[in-house]
């Protein structure tokens, strides 16, 4: 059976289009690695891009991205809305088809040591690959951002995981790690009040007391004079979409207000859907292998 | 963007497993097709094999397959449960990725071309396939079975509509025809009675006055002490399990009783379940390329 793992990695580059294709090139045209996405942001100045592929080919790809980037982006010029701390500011292995996050931790590991190795860029592993709890969360990794960070690496806590206390001159260092697919689901409400939309989206996000795999804030869609609980979900295999949607739903009931319709921006893993129609149709015994496109790629 | 197609042959041999592996092995090793599944029936004496591949290689391999099972099957002295007219009963294709019915139905017709000139094997086209309305359903078509077929093939109404009016000596007559994705989809209800099983089952199916592409049944469980109203999904696309499962669920309230869950039996396309969670979680502008897995196999 076929292993895949997606790579999601940030290029601090999204005005220059030249640019940003060449990094792209080095994605192309390779055996067992698919690039299916490229997000342009000129405003972050900041381009994500999602490969899909095999462990080893794709691991050669990213490294092979990661070089093209640090020839073609200086961070001393860099400018973007966008918190940033290398040309290639964070890179992101997921487990998608048979194989596990330990899989993905070791993919990241054998990544940054060849990134440090070659290109003598400084990396932090970060989410589950993080070495120490501070790690674990990209934000603090990232805090000082590049122009702050050769002082932060002399700082006890934030030596390296690999290289030395000193940023690569002109690409800064960079983030390497292993999560789960991130979904992004908002829940749409029929009230214009941002305080219920923010009222509810606390009730059901971690930090505040509730669902573990979910992140939430209120948003305000003005044109629709709408409002929506936006979320990222975690981890949809521990804490599925249905789950945050009924809760939303509920929690809404108290200030009398709907929810009248959802969506998923961007990529969504199989499961996610799979699950959530499961639920609903209270469906036993059901497993992904039934699902004919599950079959065909394996 | 690759074409799949799937298609599903019905063989009439379910008990002598190496004439079953021998014909299954014309679909194994094969550039672009693969053998997802093989149901062996020795009750009905009957297998059902599941294939799916681009459209070119799928027909070469089905031709393979029926050359194989006309090698190895005599009707003359095959005895099974189930209605059956051929060595090679029955071959559907059905429309899985970039491809339509039209693609289908064309295949089907090349097929069945090649099947009566390489094999001198009497083909009626079926379903979408079929040349007139009484060769839509198959059961019409198999009516009067193998020994039945000789006296039928005269009748002005069954000539064949590739091959003369007289059957293959040793195997029969074949129907081949394309149709969408068949989903068995049954849902569970906290009676045991069986009345109230059947006609809730009267209320949701096509020929009864329910829904367009749905053929429903009611069945008791008995070891669970239960019923369900077990259904064939002919077309998801157009009638989608979410609307039988409500259907099923306001119908059962008038008599008192609940949906207690549901199956799946077999496959199921991912359309199917995708279009089920954008319906409880009322998903806006949701498209299946935002599946992952989708992105992945195009």
């Amino acid at each position: 059976m076929k292993k895949i793992v997606e790579c999601v990695p940030n290029f601090s580059e999204g005005i220059d289009t030249e640019k940003i294709e060449k990094i792209a090139s080095t994605f192309r045209n390779r055996k067992a690695v698919k690039l299916l996405d490229i997000q342009k942001d000129g405003d972050h100045n900041r381009s994500v891009m999602t490969v899909v592929g095999e462990p080893e080919p794709l691991k050669e790809a990213v490294i092979a991205a990661v070089g093209k980037a640090i020839d073609l982006i200086d961070m001393r010029s860099h400018k973007g809305q966008h918190p940033r701390m290398g040309a290639v500011d964070v890179i992101p292995f997921i487990p998608i088809k048979n194989v596990v996050m330990e899989d993905a931790i070791a993919l990241s590991k054998e990544t940054a040591k060849v990134v440090w190795e070659k290109y003598k860029l400084p990396v932090f592993l970060y989410e589950a690959s993080a070495t120490s709890p501070e790690r674990q969360n990209l934000a603090n990794v990232r805090k000082g951002q590049f122009e702050g960070m050769p002082k932060k690496l002399k700082t006890p806590e934030w030596k390296p995981d690999f290289g030395e206390r000193k940023i690569h001159p002109t690409a800064g260092v960079v983030a390497v790690g292993a999560r789960m697919p991130l979904v992004a689901f908002n829940v749409n409400l029929d009230t214009n009040n941002i305080e219920i939309a923010n009222a509810i989206a606390k009730t059901v996000r971690y930090v505040s007391g509730g669902l573990r795999y979910c992140k939430a804030m209120g948003v305000e869609l003005k044109e629709r004079g709408i409002t929506q609980v936006s979320m990222n979900m975690t981890d949809f295999t521990k804490t599925p979409l249905y789950r945050a949607f009924e809760l939303v739903r509920i929690e809404a009931k108290r200030y009398g207000v709907n929810v009248v319709g959802s969506e998923i921006v961007g990529l969504v893993p199989m499961g996610a859907m799979v699950d959530t129609a499961a639920y609903y149709m209270g469906l036993e015994n059901f497993s992904t292998e039934q699902v004919l496109e599950a079959r065909i790629m394996e």
